[in-house]
């Protein structure tokens, strides 16, 4: 981290005050105000300082107390004034009455941005939550931006910053940004993002949005060369003619998928009680939203499903797909979910039917499209086969692969093999990828699994290890074939308005 | 079972042709055609044999195969004929241009009624297909009556009987019934339910349907004792007018939930290819089906999740429920899933409030409703003070509690505790079972986990097992919120009906 890229400002970000976004996401030091020294202690500042060193945060870190003392072998500084050093970044976890003055002599030492970890301000709805959040805003407008304040603040695995309580986010960059107002949200999302083989750019939970919310946030991430899908929560909004303008921008760049929280009468209540901001109605948000470009989804599953498949595939759209999977009735839930999505499954032509029916077992197997292998045993090689000649078909733009790997369980028991040998998954996953790159057409992964009781997590691992495995190749995995049509359908919606435009 | 409870045939089963459904569903005796002498063989008739004998079927067996000699111990009959008891079910599993003459045998000594899991008939759109089909019904018409060909047959916990490969489906019998043509969904359907405490009482897969299926299935199961709750899964229906008769008598008896597949223009085109028979507009279904008063939905997922909650719940409507749950934006999701699906969320009443007020971390706990604990490590103590509280409020049907039992991993890794002893999970359970029985009120559960990777198998271990801990007491469980108020809502559509009925 000793070169820092200088990064030129993007001319539609000048409308918003002066941000050294570099210096925030990616700093070289950073202040913690609050730490304990009791290593033990359980607030935010020691919680962050632990975290930090456990993300293997490259840069400085500079506790501060006015108490003093040490902790972790570092100094606990009295006063940020103190510091030695250049400060970049700070992260601000002190009582709601003592953050106005530590963010003031933050601004004083030239800190570029700092969280506000703390809460009791405006989301209390009380006048004095409202007047110190103001007192936030005004020292904010004199230099020093600020995230927060009652959020979780910023990851970025690329510098190593992270959330609370996150000491085991992963430190892989991506090419994702997500902004949320709610951290739990933030948190559960950096989870789910891991095991899904979605990496992140940037992630920012900005609680009240005292100051840095979400318009500045999309303008900045529209900009930013790591970001290519940008994701975000929102529950309500503070400057909506600002914010939707910044959406369009953004939206005519790159993805932005977004879950409008709130939406429903008592979800704006609640909304009200959790951020202190606005909500608004459903119909509105939708009609809006579309005029954006920006693609709706209508929960957090959703939202991820979304984002990997964004994040993952070629960015395009995809009106034609193969289905291969065994059993019929995959085939039949797969053609009554693409026709609501938009999405056709077209017979395949007759020489490709005929050499995929001549590598399946009969009775019992269809070669139309979907393709019934009949029997969720079939052999890696075989399936490769039939993905190899399904994609020979020009009309079919990607192929979904819907893997029952449970179904191996009876058979396991009745030779006595632990499912994990048994199971060919590792085979699978290799002649899928070859087939991804022998044919130039994407592969979607599907992995449903019946069978989730305690007695059987050797299933539930076999699973996760399979996912795994895709994951490590960057092939996209669902557990539903509804959830990876549905995803699929979402990027359809981008690009296809994208690539009627170009016409 | 050496007393056979004799049960008096409903009127309305009149109109069907006579059938022993006592001997069919809990045979004494019965006869597998096509068992080989070879006891690894693969074919289905040995797999069934096997697969019995792993269950602890209790009555006899008595394998058939015209070659002869023994298997597991058991002698191989080489005619039915030969066998020198009452035998009150047979499983078929010889070729299909067989199994007429098998069937015959079966019929003239006395056999109650047949399984016929070999393929290769009407499926295959071939006249000789259909031919053989047409044969087995003239032979079921002078009376044994057929389920399949093309099937896995019938699973019955009480008797013992499975379906093929299940030497692992649970022995518990319970008050769910189950019909689908498609075998490989039955099977995942038997093994979802046990995970999810759904125990059911027959389960039957019929394939194509040359005899019985699902109109006549139906009508012994509005009639059947043992069953509460009838779930099908359709791809399409022979005869309409009898089918929808017997769905509304059924619905007027017991709740009927129905998934149809093949609702698309491909999914028909693929159901044809399955189980060769017709299906039909998504319109003209939803609208009939309404009519009936069975309650649709639209995948298996969804199917399992309203069993779940018509299996386990108390039989009426909840249309104001409390939400429980650590971080404000669950309490949102709430609000906006319980909005969309017409329930309502109740602020509660204001001494309530402020009694749950008292019990809860500030800031950033609200006590409104959904009542946001703030932090997903609140002890089981005082949630279940919060659950007895909002109990109180006279409007509150249902309360859901959602546990992030995930969020405990950053606190497990840094004191070095393995995540199942850190988290009280068997207290969280004790506790709201407490609440449910004090109350009268019943609880559901939501257990998401959005660490699903291969290197947390621990957490994935802890959420099957606390599952287990709701599922053995009959709690019900579900992975997400809006499962579980779509499952909610499927019963108020349900039991409202009737409820306004009787008005």
């Amino acid at each position: 981290m000793s070169v820092r890229k200088k990064q030129a400002r993007a001319p539609e970000e000048s409308q918003f005050p002066n941000a050294d976004f570099e210096r925030i996401f990616h700093p070289e030091s950073i202040a913690i105000l609050g730490v304990s020294a009791d290593e033990n202690a359980a607030g935010f500042g020691t919680g962050m300082l632990r975290v930090l060193m456990e993300m293997g945060f490259e840069g400085k870190i500079y506790p501060v107390n006015p108490r003093g003392g040490s902790v972790f072998g570092l100094e606990i500084y009295r006063r940020v004034e103190d510091i030695p050093d250049r400060v970049d970044f700070a992260v601000i976890a002190v009582a709601a009455k003592l953050v106005p003055p530590a963010l003031e002599a933050c601004l004083k030492i030239g800190v570029a941005g700092a969280e506000i970890l703390s809460s009791g301000f405006s989301e209390l709805v009380t006048k004095e939550g409202v007047q110190l959040e103001n007192q936030i805003r005004e020292i904010a407008s004199r230099g020093i931006r600020v995230v927060g304040p009652n959020c979780f603040g910023i990851y970025c695995p690329r510098s190593g910053l992270t959330m609370l309580p996150g000491p085991d986010l992963s430190r892989e960059s991506g090419n994702v940004a997500f902004l949320a107002q709610s951290g739990g949200m933030a948190i559960d999302f950096a989870h789910a993002g891991q095991w899904r083989g979605v990496r992140f750019s940037k992630m920012v939970s900005f609680g009240n949005g005292a100051d840095l919310r979400e318009a500045e946030l999309l303008c900045h991430l529209a900009g930013d060369p790591e970001t290519e899908v940008i994701s975000m929560y929102i529950e309500g909004i503070k400057d909506g003619d600002v914010f939707f303008r910044e959406l369009k921008a953004a939206a005519a760049r790159k993805p932005v998928i977004i879950f409008k929280g709130g939406l429903s009468k008592a979800g704006a209540r609640s909304v009200a009680s959790h951020t202190a901001s606005m909500g608004g109605s459903g119909v509105i948000w939708s009609s809006v939203l579309k005029q954006t470009g920006a693609v709706q989804v209508f929960d957090t599953q959703e939202l991820m499903q979304a984002v990997t498949a964004f994040s993952l595939l070629p960015k395009k759209s995809f009106r034609n797909i193969a289905v291969i999977g065994g059993g019929g009735a995959i085939g039949v839930a797969a053609c009554d979910i693409a026709e609501r999505h938009g999405i056709d499954i077209p017979p395949l032509s007759g020489d490709i039917r005929e050499r995929i029916e001549s590598l399946l077992p009969r009775p019992g197997s269809s070669a139309i499209n979907p393709v019934d292998v009949a029997n969720p045993l079939v052999a890696p090689s075989v399936l490769k086969k039939v993905l190899l000649n399904a994609a020979q078909d020009p009309r079919i733009e990607l192929q979904i692969i819907v893997s029952l790997l449970f179904h191996y369980n009876p058979y396991a028991i009745m030779l006595d093999v632990p499912i994990d040998k048994m199971v060919p998954y590792k085979e699978l996953v290799e002649a899928v990828d070859d087939v991804i790159n022998k044919t130039g057409k994407p592969v979607v992964a599907v992995l449903p699994n019946a069978r989730r009781g305690p007695g059987n997590m050797d299933i539930t691992s076999l699973i996760a290890s399979t996912r795994q495995e895709y994951v490590r190749r960057g092939i996209p995995v669902f557990d539903e074939l509804h959830e990876a049509i549905r995803a699929i359908a979402h990027m359809n919606t981008y690009y296809g308005r994208r690539e009627n435009e170009k016409r």
